[in-house]
């Protein structure tokens, strides 16, 4: 799916953000970047110093004359824009694009398009027009506009959690949680009780807790410790310190 | 709620990003900036060109030397990280910890840090583990390492859509959620350290630990307690226990 979606820049002024975008495309698994009348030269020191090891991405595109070169062969075109123009278009939000991608990408010969503007103007009338549809990124109204290769980096970013949701699915749905890092064993009620056991032994020693009169104190001690849902060696390493300071504190009186 | 969420830099280099942070901070309608430690002068000519026109929350960012100073008041603190670490931690994608944000922003007092490491190198281990939790961007696992203003935006961008979606369902309903119970005051993160450091002392004391031969001790303990999320009042009972603990053991070296 990835591999179907095409970057378009509109007459970038700034190397930089040519480069940057690279970084954010690549990032985010993305490969295929069109340039369209670009404004500056697009490989120079910026690009590769913003691009950070992206910038095969730049020298791999391709760089076209006018938007409709650039997307000739794309089923759906969408462009990046703020909200209201004097026509209004179809709207969509980064979110709802990126969900509606599998859909779209469905069959093999599908591309899509993301269109970005220029730095100053973001796209022509005329461009939006030949959109199908238009995103626009929530922003504060006050302070609307992103930089450009950011633009990029938040559309890419909802197209590879869509991506990655569907590798999830396809793999047959050890999905989601598999994905979360796997905990060692978590203790098992016995030993939670064992090591609560332990606990009160020891802070009747150390003269911190009355068991005639509680107040509570091995309840929160309990919900505490049951939240953080302990795992085996983590409980090991509780008993230990609990065997150590029994140990500190009985000796004396043994010993001496 | 986006008022009590910080973006705090750690040692950044370039200035640029600095300025882009600015950017993609007030494009989503956040404002709190500190800046741990920078190894650049914040405010340059880069800076200012980044953050076209959002260099206000550059000049009122904190710059303080350490992430301790940086985090104090916070009562949830969230370090952006690769995923693997030699001592996994709890991970959240960017998605999981915005939804999470109105719950933890409930209480009036709460405040979230969102942590950001070095330009070359991310977090410190010692950084990472002063975090509840670690925020991984999902990215290209052969090209991960996203740009720091591009991280930025992407967990800003995240912040932004809950808190609208948040707005839009406040001006709807106003039922259902504001029913949940709200919590107790969790501990911030200057109450957890001195806790820590407590401990420290403590399992020292008693001769459970040995700062030169660590073998990750306290790291699992950070692990293990932080997971909790720990109430004021629990850390109140815990550093109680500790209090006892050393007048137990010091008591009879003093009085005999």
């Amino acid at each position: 799916m990835l591999d179907r979606i095409r970057i378009v820049l509109i007459g970038t002024s700034h190397p930089g953000n040519i480069g940057g975008t690279a970084r954010a495309m690549h990032n985010m698994g993305l490969a295929d970047l069109s340039l369209v009348a670009p404004r500056c030269e697009p490989i120079s020191a910026d690009t590769v110093s913003r691009a950070s090891g992206a910038d095969p991405i730049v020298h791999a595109a391709s760089q076209v004359a006018t938007l409709e070169e650039a997307v000739a062969d794309c089923t759906l075109v969408v462009g990046a824009s703020a909200r209201s123009r004097t026509l209004p278009w179809p709207m969509t939000t980064p979110r709802e694009l990126a969900e509606s991608l599998p859909a779209e990408l469905a069959d093999e010969s599908a591309r899509v398009a993301l269109v970005f503007g220029r730095e100053d103007s973001g796209l022509s009338n005329s461009e939006l027009q030949r959109c199908h549809a238009h995103v626009n990124i929530p922003a504060n109204p006050d302070f609307s506009s992103l930089n450009l290769a950011t633009a990029v980096q938040v559309l890419a970013y909802e197209c590879r959690l869509v991506w990655l949701a569907q590798q999830a699915a396809d793999a047959g749905d050890t999905s989601a949680e598999s994905v979360a890092s796997t905990p060692h064993a978590l203790a098992n009620h016995q030993e939670l009780e064992h090591y609560f056991a332990h606990l009160e032994r020891t802070l009747v020693t150390i003269g911190f807790h009355n068991p005639t009169t509680p107040r509570q104190l091995m309840a929160r001690l309990r919900r505490f410790t049951l939240r953080a849902r302990p795992e085996r060696m983590e409980l090991n390493i509780l008993r230990g310190i609990l065997t150590a300071t029994e140990q500190r504190t009985r000796r004396p009186e043994a010993d001496e």
